[in-house]
């Protein structure tokens, strides 16, 4: 992976009806997230959730596209008709939409020649001029055209390709992240995590506050992040003290 | 509730660094969209997940509000300084940013006079104008301004506020919707499958298909999906005759 020295932005686009209508639990934008952040330093600014409609699709990869440095889309680029990511990524780039030598070798190899039919070969089909993302569990590959990037929508199969990424981004300056949770109410520290987030947003950390419920008991979480690591733990040790003074117990 | 003929079309916007950072597993999606189609007829046809940045939320409510007949947000509305929402919003449609007489006398009862702070207190200003969501579980309302709705991010909150959301929203024609699940691979049935889509799209039926991984075998599930309950039921059957001639098991 190349390195940047700066702040690399990425968006995810959820293409898939399933997930609008409530039926699908989405489990793709965490995970995503969460791996983009720690392999490779890449912050998701933005994720939009479509409807299969190729329009849809097209308007929010080229919006998304000139916006961040990476898109990510998962979901429609299975076998059925209304698998259309490739189809309509290949109109929002005005590029033939075909079979890809590479990909439909590697599909006639995994289903064998008298079980390769139209639906399967149709998952060959990508935007000419895509490079691909192999799939080691199920063969069909995701592909990368331009700065798009393009994964299947089941999390398994998604989860085994992830690593296959790495070679087409380039590497940000990876966050700093300290949490601290704690037995309390948000409304208890609002006042004086307002003072250190003022005083820390110069230094570039984001101070974040999320209550939960847990074994029956209601605690904040207290989240820093930063790329500047020095800054966030100084910041952590300030509201180590404030804790301290407000006699406030860590949960553990 | 108020009811139209025609289809309501709904948007979610996600307010939240902890989403996006991967931190949190958004679970208000699913369950908004779900509650909408059953309850109100209403589809949900585009989410996006943002930052926690008054520009970035502005840019979208307003963007959203235009696009859709109702925008249904999430998070930003507690007592911290990163709960931003409210602000954002009442910038976004130049009102005034101000105490809620309803809203701050429900909290003063809630909290007492003597425990009632600045970082509750906040929790009481909106945009001048809104209607109040009421808050059965934690007593902090949402809001409702024009056709935006403010909900918080934690899901055990939403989900008992929900209900307090119809009286605002006009009922649109309840989509129809059937599934089979089958023991198949996609591409097993895709060229049926789309020969059936095409026959069906003038009737307005949209058939989805998914994969699955269940107790160690492979599925799909059909889905189909239509405000005209006679042609989903006219396109079930159809499909049932494709699975029986291809001597297909049904997963029950």
């Amino acid at each position: 992976m190349k390195k940047a020295k700066k702040k690399i932005k990425a968006a995810i686009l959820i293409i898939g009806n399933e997930v609008l209508s409530g039926r699908t639990q989405d489990l793709n934008v965490s995970f995503i997230a969460d791996w983009l952040n720690i392999n490779c330093g890449i912050s998701v600014d933005e994720v939009r959730i479509i409807p299969d409609i190729d329009k849809t699709i097209i308007f929010n990869v080229l919006d998304m596209s000139k916006k961040f440095k990476y898109v990510f889309t998962t979901g429609g680029i299975g076998p059925t008709h209304d698998d259309i990511t490739a189809l309509s990524i290949s109109k929002a780039f005005k590029v033939k939409y075909g079979f890809n030598k590479e990909a439909y070798l590697i599909l006639e190899k995994y289903y064998g020649k008298d079980n390769f039919n139209e639906g399967r070969k149709k998952m060959a089909k990508m935007p000419a001029g895509s490079s691909l993302i192999y799939n080691p569990s199920s063969a069909a590959p995701g592909f990368k055209i331009k700065n798009v990037l393009c994964l299947p929508g089941v999390p398994s199969i998604l989860k085994s390709m992830i690593g296959n990424l790495k070679k087409y981004l380039v590497k940000g300056k990876v966050v700093s992240e300290k949490n601290i949770s704690l037995y309390t109410v948000e409304s208890n520290i609002a006042l004086q995590l307002e003072i250190i987030q003022k005083q820390y947003l110069k230094k570039d950390v984001t101070i974040g506050s999320y209550p939960f419920f847990r074994l029956g008991r209601v605690g904040v979480s207290v989240v820093l992040r930063s790329d500047n690591k020095q800054a966030v733990n100084s910041c952590y040790n300030e509201i180590k003290n404030m804790i301290k003074l407000k006699k406030i117990k860590i949960f553990k």
